[in-house]
This record gives structure tokens, C-alpha cells and sequence, in this order.
């Protein structure tokens, strides 16, 4: 609150640090910020308003889906976390432990929930005894916490909020369905409200979630042409059934193990939103979870302007609040200028210019944060054109990010096309600006020791195999040996 | 979700062990449940559901308000915590300490929060510079957790859900306004939602927040007679700005310390709901907040009129589906009569059933949860029949209540009377059945000695000094010296 009035122009270009513009970006347009914690950050209001719209979409489409919230302990006792091998292995090197309550030692540990299949799994036991009891349905928001040791806002920090869902099923066959429902609800609103095309497929056995028996993910491609992982869902089999005892009784009398899934995404997407739409303006959001989706400011140069210019913008605002989050920036003490930077920053998808000029046409200026292009629409309109505006901005948010994903997706068939793109880590190379980038669809063996190769010299890895992608056309793209998948690399955040 | 056909036979009666029909209600109700975390709860979907709709009535009251939410760290540094010396001395006993991330001892222990004041100070401290900046006016949603040693759900667990609005402001008259206006806030929600009355009023000195200049706090009466505070909200002086160094630069162009305020309720008011509405069939839920506002029932004896039944719960759960939270219950393995017990058990408002002659007549059977008070409305009528009747069940509620806390407030002036109401414990004697109880009207004469006389010997305790509290008329009801205060005591959970 206390930046000074030119700080908008002091924002990193993309093309200079893209991290650096990143970072802020998220703290100049107030989204959130560092804490004495290490590796925790503050969501500050204008982050939260935006999570909370985020939230009201997803959960619409959870319980429409059938699904109802609960919630869960924070705390995991050691002992159950240490019930499924891969789990723990997976994640014990990275939770906080509680040791102490008070003065007093405790008999076990506990850790703070990194996810929660552990504790789940030992209170489903309790609850689930017969096929009546089936399928188990539910899901929850709550905070999580990974001690990560490289932390970036939003993007990877100790302590961030999720939802995760936990299901249970009678059959596989259910619990693959309902992983890919899944994955598709989360495709359907990264694309649908956040306006950032995904990958959906299926991750290698190498990058599937400690302890699932397969795992989706949506992948999406950031303005420099990294991949973001922005949900997984996880289809977990019979391993959490086999270790915390999750059986029931069938229609046909036989006592049997569960089967589950459970699926996430996480503050994590308001990074991605950044990424994928931001520019060296600051922040442009999409409109259907934007916060603010019109700002007015009022302009005027002569005081005898003022009275009328401010009596429209109420009038103005009374026609839109009922058709669209609103805000008019009166204050004096700013001006019109940088009122216009402020909320580029912000990413808010419409302007609303007022000036004496629009007072007398009775019609205001709107221009979008898109592109800057400008509209006059008399007043009796805008309760009809501002919401006309809001979709055509959304869905050209999602054109210009889908364009940009198929301008730096690549097919390569040879370990030259593909270094080309992704240079070999020990020759220092970097790509030229410019180059291509993205995605690179290419043919895999199948084998993790040729995944673990490419990653090693490139820093590419496996995004996923995509539903619906296409059968392979050539040899392995690393070893040369027969192609039995044809997959989506990407280096990723 | 394994219990027999007749467990709800087997809830305790009230009378007979309220503590344990208060245990017995939350778990038949899959309300909530215990854990493998020593204190910890789940709550269960239909015991979120409940939380949900309280949080969405709260949520909004802040927001017209002015106020908007955030979120801070899980995790509190020591040295944070201990900055504030009442503060550190209230709740130091009680935290939970991360003293470990995975492998590796801490630089310095983290506490989960029991609270935020001390992690919110000293990030204020950094957002905070000039009067321009003020006032800060943030909510937010969160877990917290305090090691209590004897715990009950909702009421006391180690973990909680709630929400703690955090607030600054330039002058003291604006801090205690704002300390007052959430207080109001409190209690119309409690009241009008909830449909519990309150007392609201200043905590004494002895029972304020730990680092509070003064509290306030809102009181229910459960229907065993002991007081219960449902919510707090506080006027935290300059004790925080003064240890966090949370200063602004004034309009005067001086540097001055902020005033802050925080206010919280939390899962405690599920406890309350239950306490004060609940009988010996179950819970009683109020329906602004109910999950299931309308449960449908159907019943046929013959195979032959099932087709039409339910063909006619479909017709009516579409007309009622747009004007209130219904569900029908279709399952053909229970009884009509189980599904009263299992509906009544959770407090829905309303039972709608749909038999073969209702078919006929075209009307169906509606029964209030209140009284099992039945009427015959027809089809054509049900719409706007039922918003109707559920505002008349939540107004019977709230009177209900009231009547029991004034059949349940005495004023006294004497000892001898006080000691009839609150028996002196070292003579181990118990109040007769059906005898005065609840709240007790008394002078007090300020000293937290006498208070603490009071509590030792009876267990009473001051609940809290209301703002329009007659004047004291009398001297104090321990001590006989001048009565300088008119309160209301009372035994409390």
C-alpha cells in the first residue's frame, strides 16, 4: 500500500526474467506475498476474492457431479502414514512434524496432512462395511503442507490450499470412471472459466502420484513455454484398501477391498492463470473469475466537471452491479492515468472511462485489457453490451492462449529435432529467442530409464498421454527402439 | 452407516444424561466422529453441509459490511507468539509445536496457529504505512488448533474450524465501533439463522481474550441450563500495533500506533444449534441452515401403487426443488417408519409424505420436525405452501427458545438465593430436577476477586455484563459490598 505512484512502470518484462516478472506481478497487483514463515505466503484480499470465485465454480461442479464436502484432520499420526510404502516414501522427506503440544512431548508424531489418503483411508475402514455404503463420494478444502525447498508464490510453497476429493467404489472399473470424470471436470473448468486450454492424459509410472495405481493430470502451457501441472487425478486402485483395511460386503455375500481414487487442484491454478495470460502490463484476467470485471474511473480536468461526471458513474454502476462485479475508483488523490495502470496491473477485463465529454453523448468509453480496443456505447445499452463484452474477452482469452499452445506445440521424430528444442543440458546451450518451444509430441519406448535419460540431459520429462493421441509413428525418440507411445514432453514448472 | 434399523430407539433421553445424548445426537445424526488424532474430529458431510450453509449466511453479513477475506500461515514462529505477554501466557500451554520438516530439526520452532494475532500483527506491520491505508477490514476462513485436554466435538476439539476477522483502524472510538457493529453482526446471525436468542455483552477482566483491551461475547442457553459462548469479538487496543510496531502516518502528518479489533464463532455454534433446539428424537434443525430442509417420504403397502407414488414424489419434488432444499427418500429397503425415526433423528423441518391416497386427492401430508404438527395441502398449493411453513418453523424455533431462557433467568439478590439456583459444590449438593437454572441476574461488586469466589464455590461464572443491563440495585451477591455492576452468571461449557 505504500508504492509509490510509478510502480506499475517498474514491472519486469516477460522477456527479460519471466520469474522475475512473475513474482512481480503477484505482489504488485496484491495477490500475495512472503511471510515470516518460511516458504508460506499471505493470500492477500485481491488473491483471495479471486480463489473464492475459483472455489464457488469448481464446487458447483463437484456436487453436481454428486459429490459433498467434509473435512478431515490437519494432523496425520506417523503410524498410519507410514502404512502404504510408496506413500510414505514419497512423502515423509517433505512434512512438518508435530512434536509438542504445550509443554509436553507426545508419545507419536504426527504430521501436518501433505495429503490426506492416510487419515482418510483409517476413518473410511470405519464407515464402510457393506456395498449399501458404496460408492463414497466426498470431497475437501483444507490447507496442506509440503516443506518444499525451493518456494515460488502460488506456485510451489510449503503451506498452499487444495481440495482434494476421496472416493470409494465397488469395482475398478467404477473407480476408473470416476477418475476421469474427474479429469474432465478439471478440463472443463481450467478451459471453460480459467480460459487456459489443457492437456489431459495420463502421467508414466515414473511421475504417478506416491501410491496410485494410475495417475491423470491436465497440463497447460505457460507464456514461457513451460508446462504447468494444474490437477491430478488419481486412480489409487486397492493399495489404501489393502493397508487400511477398506473392505465390504458384496451383493454376492463375498467380503471385498474397495476401490479408490482421489483428485486435486490447488492455489497452484492461480499461478497458471497468471502465466498463461499476464503480460508486461501486469496480470489479465479472465472474466469469469476475475474479481473486479469493470472498473469505472471517472475523468476530469475542470472542478465544475466533477459533480456530474461522479452523479453518472453512479448512475453507471447502479445500471451494471446487478449484471457484473463492479468497481468505480472515485478517488482524488489519484489520477485518471494512473488509475489506468493500476488496474491493468490488476488484469481487470474492462474499463469504464467517464468524462464530461461522455456526460453530455450520455454513452461511456469501454476499452478491454486484451487488447486496449475501445468501444463507445450510449448508457441505455450497457446493462445489454457490458456482459456481451465480458464473454467475447473470455473467449478470446482462450483463443489467444490455444493459438499460442499450437504455435509451440512441435511433432519431432529424431533426437536432433528434439535437442533442438530442448538443448542438451551439458553443452550450456540455451534456445535462441525466439525458438521453438512448448510441447513436442514424440515416440517413447515405454521405459523409465529412456524418460530419466531425456529429463537428465534436457530437463524435458513426460507431460502426459493424452486420451486421445495419436497412435506412434516412428522409433523411440532417445533410444531408437521400438515407439509404443507417442507422448507430450514439455520442461514444466 | 453400518447401524442397525433401530438405533434411534437407543438414543439416551436428555433427561436422563444430557452429556451423552449430545454425543449420541452428533454421531447417529453423522454429524461428526472421532479420529486417530487425539481430539481431532471428522465432520461428517451432513455435519458440513450444516457448516456450509452457516458459513454462506455469515460470509455475506461480513461482506455487506465492508469486510474481505485472506489468508495467513498455518505456522507461527516462536518468537512471534511470545511477543505479546498475556497473549503467550494464554495460549503457550495449549499450541501444537512443528519442531521437524522431514529429516531436519528447525532453526526455530513453528506453532500451529490457536489464533492469528500474532502472525497478522507483524505482517500488518509491513502493509500498513498511512491513514490512507485504513482501515483494514479482513475475514478469514481457517483451521486452528488448541491442545485442550478434555474435548468434545464441535464444542472443544483440538482442531477447529472458524472464521477471525482481523482488523485495524486509526482511532480507538472507530476500534470499539467495529468491535460492537461484528458483536451486533453476531448475534442477529445467531439469532435470525440459527434462531437461538443471545445475550450479548463485556466479558469481565478475568475472562477476556488473552491480549484484548475488552471483550464481548454473545451467550446462548442450552436446554440443560448452561450457558454457552457462541461468539467473540474483541477490541484489542494498541497491545498488538505496540509489540508488532504496527504505525501509520496520521492526516497530522504524526506517527501513531493502529487500533485493532478481532472477532471470531467457529464449529462451536454446530454445538450450540444442537444444544439448544435438539430432544429426545434427535436434532431440530432450523431451516435456514438445514441441509435438508424437506425430506419426502413415501409409503405404499400394495406392489401396485408404488408406480404412482413415486411418479407423483417426482412431480412434487420438482415443484418444490426451485423454493427450498428438498430430498426424497426412494430407498426400498427401509420402512416409512424408519425414515420417520432416521429424519427426525436429523432435525429436517419438514416431512412431506405421499401415499396412494394422497395420489388420489392429489394433496400430500406435511409434518413439522417441531411438534409433528401435520396438514393436508394439495399439490397445486405445495410452492407456495412450504417457504411458508418453514419461515413459520424457524419463527416457532426462535420463540421456543426464547420462552425456555426466560422460564430459565431469575434475578436474585442474596446468597441464599443465588446458592438455591447454583448449589454450593463442596456440599455436593445437585439442583432437584425441574429446578431454577440457566441464566441468574445478580449484582456484582467489580472485583475479580469475588468472581472467583463465585466460580470456586458454585461454578458459576459471569457470562457477560449486557449493553442495555439494568443498573445494579442492590449490593454484590457474594461479597455484600456495593453492587457496581448488574450481570448475568451462569454454568457454562
Amino acid at each position: 500500500m505504500a508504492e509509490g505512484n510509478d510502480y506499475v512502470n517498474e514491472l519486469t518484462d516477460q522477456e527479460d526474467n519471466f520469474s522475475r516478472w512473475y513474482t512481480d506481478v503477484v505482489r504488485k497487483a496484491k495477490l500475495a506475498d512472503y511471510t515470516p514463515v518460511r516458504g508460506s505466503m499471505v493470500i492477500r484480499p485481491y488473491g483471495y476474492a479471486l480463489w473464492e470465485n475459483m472455489q464457488a465454480l469448481l464446487d458447483r461442479r463437484f456436487k453436481e457431479t454428486g459429490h459433498v464436502n467434509a473435512y478431515f484432520p490437519l494432523l496425520v499420526p506417523e503410524s498410519l502414514l507410514q502404512k502404504e510404502a510408496e506413500h510414505v516414501e514419497g512423502f515423509a522427506p517433505e512434512v512438518a512434524w508435530v512434536t509438542h503440544a504445550g509443554q509436553n512431548k507426545l508419545e507419536e508424531r504426527y504430521c501436518i496432512r501433505p495429503t490426506s489418503e492416510a487419515i482418510i483411508g483409517d476413518i473410511y475402514s470405519k464407515w464402510i462395511d457393506s456395498w449399501r455404503d458404496l460408492p463414497v463420494l466426498i470431497n475437501q478444502w483444507a490447507n496442506v503442507m509440503r516443506w518444499e525447498k525451493v518456494t515460488r508464490l502460488f506456485l510451489r510453497t510449503a503451506e498452499f490450499l487444495w481440495q482434494e476429493g476421496h472416493t470409494v467404489h465397488a469395482t475398478e472399473a467404477e473407480a476408473e470412471e470416476e477418475t476421469l470424470k474427474m479429469l474432465g471436470v478439471y478440463q472443463d473448468f481450467i478451459e471453460t472459466e480459467l480460459a487456459v486450454p489443457v492437456w489431459a492424459g495420463r502421467k508414466t509410472e515414473k511421475e504417478k502420484f506416491a501410491g496410485a495405481l494410475r495417475t491423470y493430470s491436465v497440463e497447460a502451457l505457460m507464456r514461457d513455454g513451460k508446462a504447468l501441472q494444474a490437477g491430478t487425478s488419481h486412480n489409487l486402485g486397492q493399495h489404501f484398501a489393502k493397508v487400511f483395511d477398506i473392505t465390504f460386503q458384496d451383493r454376492d455375500g463375498v467380503r471385498k477391498h474397495a476401490w479408490q481414487t482421489s483428485w486435486g487442484v490447488s492455489t497452484r491454478l492461480i499461478g497458471a492463470l497468471i502465466m498463461a495470460h499476464g503480460d508486461d502490463n501486469g496480470l489479465m484476467l479472465p472474466p469469469n473469475v476475475a474479481p473486479i470485471q469493470v472498473v469505472v474511473v471517472p475523468i476530469w480536468r475542470k472542478e465544475e466537471d466533477k459533480a456530474a461526471v461522479l452523479e453518472m458513474v453512479d448512475q453507471v454502476v447502479g445500471l451494471l452491479r446487478p449484471v457484473c462485479r463492479i468497481q468505480a475508483d472515485t478517488d482524488d488523490n489519484n489520477t485518471p492515468g494512473w488509475k489506468y495502470n493500476e488496474y491493468e496491473m490488476k488484469g481487470v477485463p474492462l474499463r469504464l472511462e467517464i468524462g464530461p465529454r461522455d456526460v453530455q453523448n450520455q454513452s461511456v468509453v469501454l476499452v478491454r485489457r486484451l487488447d486496449r480496443k475501445k468501444e463507445f456505447v450510449p448508457v441505455a445499452e450497457i446493462a445489454a453490451r457490458v456482459p456481451e463484452l465480458l464473454k467475447e474477452v473470455q473467449q478470446a482469452l482462450f483463443q489467444r492462449a490455444l493459438d499460442f499452445r499450437e504455435q509451440n506445440t512441435h511433432a519431432v521424430k529424431t533426437w536432433a529435432e528434439f535437442t533442438e528444442i530442448f538443448p542438451l543440458r551439458e553443452v550450456g546451450q540455451e534456445a535462441p529467442e525466439g525458438s521453438k518451444r512448448g510441447f513436442v509430441w514424440a515416440n517413447w519406448c515405454g521405459e523409465t530409464s529412456c524418460e530419466q535419460a531425456v529429463q537428465d540431459t534436457t530437463k524435458a520429462t513426460i507431460r502426459c498421454m493424452p486420451q486421445d493421441r495419436p497412435a506412434p509413428d516412428g522409433p523411440c525418440v532417445r533410444c531408437g527402439g521400438e515407439g509404443k507411445e507417442r507422448v507430450l514432453f514439455a520442461k514444466a514448472y
